[in-house]
């Protein structure tokens, strides 16, 4: 039960409930901030089982999309949107397309993209509708499955861990655990082996693993996932579903880095002091793992792989930037990250009060 | 508690929630049909008990807009806004002007002009910041009170009612109580003197009461509101607030018309009906009470003040033709107003599958 939507978004400039009866349309889309510019995010295609749960979830996944592009360094706000129902059984073009015409009736301010639920042939069909998509298929200008350059920026995230600690960013001769190898933990275990790391890996879909066994045979397969944490390694990459750092996960650890692709990776706001006070060092979900992000942006532009892929590359220097204010400031590494975003967003957003002619 | 935006506003194309903080604004702007052409609607600013009475207003209103505009042959949909909060107490350059930017974020989709508790001053303020508004003061182009068109709509249609029972459009030799003498009643009363009617005038405010008997002296003044219904008269004219129908004034009315200026005249569903076998004609509310809508309206295009009265006139075709679609189809002439707006939102709106080059 919703008791106010302005008190579930009290941070958040505007929540846009748009329906379409004929075709069955029931959308949300939350605007958590425009000041960096349009809010930028995915639309998640689900069966909530209610309303309030659909609009809890736009609500907290705009602003982590606003977090992820301050960070990124991106000129975009952050948006999300929800559409209520199972796509198996409610999607169709006339729904996508009512779809599109209301992320068209904000002229820009939200543009939208794949998430779960939603496949770029969906982003397609939206388009005949708006301008404001991305995440599109190639044979239309778009960038193609955004796990290539999400996985690239955790390893340059990674990287970036290991020159704290260690003094050099090679991860050639350390041992990474990658928890989840679909789109993004797959190729970010290419990107490890290729630089001569040990990779263990699990998943918990067998299939997932046997892929993975074809074509890297040099990784140490772990088929229970609950005890890949345990396992001697210094890099803990969690690539699967979020709230994968349970004070029960932190406590088994014995990477001395966390790093990795996954989403809302911190189970509750305490961990990120946990994982501090065990002496691991976290590198923040949404620092690293917004080359996925960069690389839609990169379309509103028409994409250009060589331009993405140098801008994912940076997450290397803002990750390092993340150390360091947290050092400054004596915050955890994700407390930092959230202030970084939020000076970001304040600084630059006051821009807009020097009028252009 | 409002358990689901989509469940209360099943109808609604679009329901936007829109928070500025830093200005204290809380607004809610309703869609309920863009078929016709912009949602035109004015701005309630109003110190709701909570968001679900806020949202429940605006969703009710966006609708009654949408059927007025349709009844009256313009060009427009049907929208409504509510803020939330004292105007006297948190109304502030800032919050209107943040308001007008989520005005302006829907991009002409949502026209916006005065209701309860907004002033034209108020939407010079908003039209600083977006070109999306009307009823603005005469110096900035606006129509002034829009109670001048409202009160001459609601005599042209008590005209094409006296012209259905007495055979003769004049209200000369009737006698007319008017209930409610503020800007719209007061003026109403100036229209029927000037036809030649006698008239029965009440009010809860005996300055207004004073100020009609100053200036129509000729004019009985009933002093006790609760009495007027029940008085000789050929017709009752509401012009004060909503739901002044009940079960109860119907079944004391005297007057074998009710024509009036106040807004859901009607204080429940069945009150058509019940009026309907007293053998009271019955002139929907929203086609007669237009005129304002049909002022205000006129600004889009910039102030013609003969343009907008002719406009005006036309309800009087229209209240005919309600009454000739009740009589072919045996509903009320509430019920025979709801399907001819109806009607026209579908047919007229329909014509967008015409592509234009």
């Amino acid at each position: 039960v919703v008791s106010s939507v302005f008190d579930a978004g009290v941070e958040h400039e505007q929540v846009v409930f748009c329906s379409d009866p004929t075709s069955g349309l029931r959308a949300i889309i939350a605007i958590y901030s425009t000041a960096l510019g349009p809010s930028l995010g995915g639309t998640r295609f689900r069966a909530y089982p209610n309303e309030s749960a659909a609009l809890a979830d736009a609500l907290a996944l705009s602003k982590a999309m606003a977090y992820k592009a301050a960070c990124a360094g991106l000129d975009l706000g952050g948006g999300k949107a929800v559409i209520i129902g199972d796509p198996a059984e409610v999607s169709s073009e006339a729904l996508l397309r009512a779809y599109g015409r209301f992320v068209a009736s904000l002229g820009g301010r939200y543009i939208t993209a794949c998430d779960v639920g939603t496949f770029p042939a969906d982003m397609d069909v939206v388009a005949r509708e708006t301008r404001w998509v991305v995440g599109r298929s190639p044979a239309h200008g778009g960038s193609g499955d955004s796990g290539v350059l999400t996985a690239y920026g955790v390893f340059e995230g990674m990287r970036a861990c290991a020159a704290r600690l260690w003094g050099d960013p090679s991860l050639a001769g350390r041992t990474v655990a990658v928890s989840g190898v679909g789109k993004v933990g797959s190729r970010l275990v290419g990107h490890l082996i290729e630089d001569g790391a040990s990779v263990l890996a699990t998943d918990v879909d067998p299939a997932a693993l046997r892929r993975l066994r074809e074509r890297y045979p040099e990784v140490t397969v772990v088929d229970d996932p609950a005890a890949l944490p345990g396992m001697p390694a210094d890099v803990f990459s969690p690539c699967a579903l979020g709230g994968a750092l349970t004070d029960s996960v932190v406590g088994r650890l014995r990477a001395r880095v966390v790093c990795g692709g996954a989403n809302n990776q911190l189970a509750h706001p305490g961990i990120d002091k946990l994982l501090t006070e065990a002496g691991i060092l976290y590198a923040p979900d949404f620092v690293v793992n917004a080359g996925g992000l960069i690389q839609v942006a990169d379309e509103i532009e028409g994409y250009h792989p060589e331009r993405a892929k140098a801008a994912a590359a940076r997450i290397f220097r803002t990750t390092q930037a993340v150390f360091e204010l947290a050092d400054a400031e004596g915050q955890t590494p994700a407390a930092a990250a959230a202030t970084l975003a939020e000076r970001r967003i304040a600084g630059i957003g006051r821009l807009r009060r020097i009028l252009l002619p």
